[in-house]
């Protein structure tokens, strides 16, 4: 599977309510549904708790090792909001209050609602770059290719939204899934087969059971329809001489670019 | 936030379906209170892509930080399925056929059931100990402290299950949880008072935005009933002297242990 280069990402989750399983993360197949769509893939997910030296170690990681990188998570006015400290600490520059930020939060707040709580949310790396939302006070921003956001998602995907620029593009994956009957094991031979004809496609293959009977979605990916089509043809080809039933068929890039 | 020392662990979740945002995950929140349930706490998780590389480095730095190392996916017959050879290269032993694996399959599926897809599910690092579950011919292993399980979620349970005598016992996260309707801003200096009165304690405070409102949910986390009770009384009095609304409350150890 040799897909040709793209930029790369990662995605740091950070608050100790994901790995308790308390909150289910909604906001991976945001990002990377919209990485798709400026041409980055993305590369890992860490999942960590909130914690200084846990922070630290994830973005200095990932920052050399990848192109951009997203946090979500932990930039609130609480004393377990510390993602932004932690990102100073990791750029060895000093945690100090943003003048922007200041003002921002002066506008957003009255007098008597912004406490000493509300402006610890200006107090950022110095040198950061200002990431601004309609939908909330809580100011993200950028260091580097650090993209510090909310873990809300909503509000995540409105500052996301504000800098796409900075993602720049590039071609997106596409793909194409094909649901049949048959369980994994029986496709599997044929399957490889398939991919070792398309070295420049990526072929998955993700088993289901539904009331009891097993089947399995094929899902292609790639940067060129006719190619992807052409192995897709292999695969109903193989699926039916094996007897198997097709079910479903889906040009998925046609909603959601990247699956 | 300093609690007990408890046993840890990590969760790595193996798959480009993943990554790609086609599949969201479900096996996270099952293996967080599947292991509070033994007294250990998932400390972070990776999402990783079906590659040896990645696969390989995640797994030798993780086996070494943390008591107990979970993997997720990639088990099965077809061409995207490399975990266990990766785990055999993570140790650097020989990747080969089980011989208990291979006597199993046999017994799970017919001769012309058996093809040379399905017999590759018996190939494991040499030393592996077999995890057996009745839902699927599909082998599952562990080796040292690095248990290898299928991402199909029921299967990847009833996995766990077999083996959860392995996990020991220890002290569970206990927590409960308040819902009140003022935004984080207004709460965050009276919760970091409480927070410091009670350093045995975890106190988290997420937001939400309902119709309009925001409000926050509180989360204490500890190991003792009485001290979670006298924190979270400490909190619905804070809440009360803000003029904020108290609209839900939670033992939430009552159903699921760890949230």
């Amino acid at each position: 599977m040799t897909l040709p280069k793209q930029r790369t990402a990662a995605l740091i989750i950070i608050g100790n309510e994901i790995l308790s399983g308390r909150t289910q993360d909604k906001n991976l197949a945001y990002v990377a549904t919209f990485l798709n769509q400026h041409g980055i893939r993305l590369m890992e997910s860490r999942m960590i708790l909130d914690d200084f030296d846990e922070i630290i170690e994830a973005v200095n990681t990932l920052r050399k090792r990848y192109d951009f990188v997203i946090t979500t998570g932990g930039i609130g006015p609480t004393h377990d909001d510390i993602t932004p400290e932690a990102i100073a600490r990791a750029f060895g520059v000093p945690y100090e209050y943003h003048p922007e930020s200041v003002i921002e939060l002066k506008k957003h707040y009255t007098p008597e609602m912004l406490n000493e709580a509300r402006m610890k949310m200006a107090k950022m790396p110095r040198g950061a770059r200002l990431i601004r939302t309609p939908l909330s006070g809580a100011p993200a921003f950028a260091y580097e290719n650090v993209y510090i956001l909310a873990g809300v998602p909503k509000i995540m995907q409105s500052m996301l939204d504000s800098v796409k620029e900075e993602f720049g593009s590039g071609p997106s994956l596409l793909s194409r899934s094909i649901t049949c009957l048959l369980p994994e094991g029986n496709v599997a031979e044929g399957l490889t087969k398939i991919q070792e004809n398309h070295p420049h496609l990526e072929i998955g293959s993700y088993p289901f059971s539904r009331e009891g009977i097993w089947g399995t979605v094929l899902v292609t990916r790639g940067f060129s329809y006719p190619e992807i089509d052409k192995a897709c043809d292999e695969i109903k080809t193989m699926v039916t001489s094996l007897g198997g039933q097709l079910i479903e068929e889906q040009n998925i890039h046609e909603n959601c670019p990247y699956h």
